[in-house]
């Protein structure tokens, strides 16, 4: 399912909430993604919200705000009104539409102003918005795989697999957080490339990845996959995620089951969840080189090709503690696109459950690490830094190679297209602290 | 936290329910397992229950069988007629421990018989004992990681960090099943050594692997790791599991980031949690060899080396489909014993959580697969094929060298003592369908 462009996606829009109309928001009419949210040191329940500029549409405040309206948006609401999104993005692609197009015809510039369903974004606090109960990373850019296979095999860095099997693995579920988390630096073994005995003590090559989060929507029984025409009906929408990572400690843990503690203290992800719906309009064409082999048939559909990929910006800044003591903002390390995944948000749905794997409403999939095809399009300091030889100098003097403790990394993401307006992800931000 | 034995150990104990004090019974009074369960085919709610001989006490029926009984006995048993566990495991060792001396006192044979708190394990159906928030499995067998590895890498079988680091990886938890699952044999990418492409098709080398999984009880905050000293305090009981792999999906997408459909498709546990209360008795010491390498101060302790180790013997057996036809049971494919193992179940949640990570009530680790020592005690095909090259004989003349359709593979466990009853883990049972 790709879906078709409808009047929520007019670029005419406006809105009655005019932060919604400025040049530089996130969150135009034309996005409205989901968060889960309440008023920030409150005892309140969490529940269901939809951003509109600098605002958020309560869904539990709805009340008879939709009552002209189909049934099926009403009953969406409620559903996204619960303190997890799961039942919402279990009800399906015809509810999430329904809802989307009841929200976008209440916040028009030509309805009236309904301010009591508000809560201001900057008076909210936010919490995972669905109870994840599996949690997979991908592996999808091929820019990085290269990368960082050419650092531990220079003459053969990309394996025999890689173009054929979109290559994933579990990840953790419980220590998935949202933007704001901090994280003190994990401990564990790490053993040089010349010592023949491990030490334990705090990971020293702390990294980020740069990645796009992707939401199950409705799941599968087991033993019944999901063909990849059908895959995107089961996609609910697209988040940022930054898939932490102690590169010192993986590298000794890794052989032969992959990443485990390295990657299982913390991963941040944004509270905004953009629909697929919202960005039907940003579609673009999934590329290969010529010589790549074709896919396999369970990994083709008949959409692949003309839009099966994203054109999503992203972004990854960084602010030291030393800019946050002195007011800089933090400053960009590198920007990619997530157009250059190797794989689809489809073929990683098809691909998950074509052994009958069960994927439930809340399932996260990580896209992996989105680096570019250009060096300045790393998603990671592994990347950037040249594996820890070339320091990366910050607008202040600082340096990098690795994280320091009270750095800040923040993802950041936008769908734009000339003639329509750029909608956005917000942020997913995370701070290091020290070891404990 | 090693439990003290005490009355409830008394090997001398004895029931008013007869076949809970047949020598063959899993299930003596010295046992008492959890698992949920329901009548058979009925609407009723699942809830929990603990075995004993071939009945089970509903403790959702306890009411006021209990009444005498410490108040903490009659919390935990509250918790536990919910339809998972997880609230009894969050609630700690000294309310699981109040539960289990109330019940061993309500089903002494001095007390007066309650067949009306019974249901026949005949007349019930099992679920999977608990939410699973995560599934992490490990590979603690050096015997088993020996063998695998040789089938690789001849002239280096172990990896550098396997005697330093418990290794693991993130499983997948929405098809873990509970025992009498039955799965459809998995289609995937497999590539054969020879060639240059995969092709997509059923898996050949469909594989079972004999685990012992860990439930956790209590969790830890992430952030704040689980001391290894104070590690089983945090673990509720074990059960038997079956890790299903398909080998050559394995071959082929393994490297770099380790198992992912190769295993995503079916796990099967017995419905029963033997507590570490009622498996005290059955401790032993920690062996390894006396070149090893120490464990690092995080995975010591105390107790390691007199009690870290569990021996319970373990057991694989096969029924094919002819011999189903043909009435004959199981055939014993291959015996082990946890003892084996070159980590503790102490030193596995010390190492997850030495990161960070949170571990949450109910999270399941499999131990990885049980080898022993000797080439008889393997606990996968693949060893007991020598990689696929020795094929197995079984009683009734047929083959195996991986299985096939309408195999059914059976788990089970057991721990005995000269002196002390013997107690089991049931089993762990699942069926092998043809590819759909």
């Amino acid at each position: 399912m790709t879906y078709q462009l409808n009047e929520t996606h007019d670029a005419a829009l406006s809105s009655w909430v005019k932060s919604a109309n400025e040049a530089g928001s996130d969150f135009p009419i034309q996005n409205l993604p989901f968060a889960v949210f309440r008023r920030a040191g409150s005892s309140e329940a969490f529940r269901g919200g939809v951003a509109i500029g600098d605002q958020i549409v309560d869904l539990a405040a709805l009340g008879d705000a939709l009552a002209g309206a189909d049934p099926a948006a009403r009953e969406a609401a409620a559903l996204g009104s619960r303190d997890s999104l799961n039942a919402l993005m279990a009800a399906g692609p015809q509810a999430w539409s329904a809802l989307r197009l009841s929200l976008s015809r209440l916040l028009r510039s030509d309805a009236p102003a309904r301010p009591d369903l508000m809560v201001a974004q900057a008076d909210a606090e936010f919490t995972v918005p669905a109870s994840i109960g599996d949690y997979t990373d991908f592996y999808t850019s091929i820019h990085h795989a290269t990368a960082v296979g050419k650092l531990f095999r220079p003459d053969n860095p990309l394996l025999p697999n890689y173009k054929w099997v979109p290559i994933g693995y579990h990840g953790r579920s419980s220590t998935i957080g949202v933007s704001g988390q901090a994280f003190h630096r994990p401990r564990g073994q790490t053993c040089g490339a010349t010592e023949t005995e491990p030490v334990f003590g705090p990971a020293k090559r702390m990294d980020f990845e740069l990645e796009v989060g992707i939401f199950v929507g409705g799941g599968n029984a087991a033993g019944e996959p999901i063909a990849v025409g059908d895959a995107e009906a089961h996609v609910f929408g697209l988040c940022l995620l930054n898939d932490w990572s102690a590169r010192d400690l993986q590298a000794w843990e890794y052989q032969p089951l992959g990443p485990f503690l390295s990657k299982n203290f913390a991963t941040t992800i944004s509270p905004w969840i953009v629909t697929t719906e919202a960005l039907a309009p940003y579609r673009t064409a999934w590329q290969r080189d010529a010589a790549d082999p074709q896919p396999l048939p369970y990994l083709d559909y008949p959409a692949l090709r003309g839009s099966g990929a994203f054109d999503i910006e992203l972004e990854v800044l960084l602010q030291t503690e030393t800019m946050r003591r002195e007011g800089q903002a933090p400053a960009s390390l590198a920007t990619s696109n997530f157009r250059h995944s190797y794989w689809t948000v489809a073929q990683l749905v098809a691909h998950h459950t074509v052994t009958g794997c069960a994927l439930r409403p809340g399932d996260l999939l990580g896209s992996g690490t989105q680096s570019g095809p250009e060096a300045a399009e790393a998603g990671s300091l592994l990347e950037l830094s040249a594996g820890g030889k070339q320091p990366l100098s910050l607008p202040n003097g600082e340096q990098r190679v690795f994280l320091e403790d009270g750095d800040r990394v923040v993802l950041r993401g936008r769908a734009a297209r000339p003639g329509l307006p750029r909608i956005g992800f917000g942020e997913a931000s995370g701070t290091l602290l020290a070891a404990r």
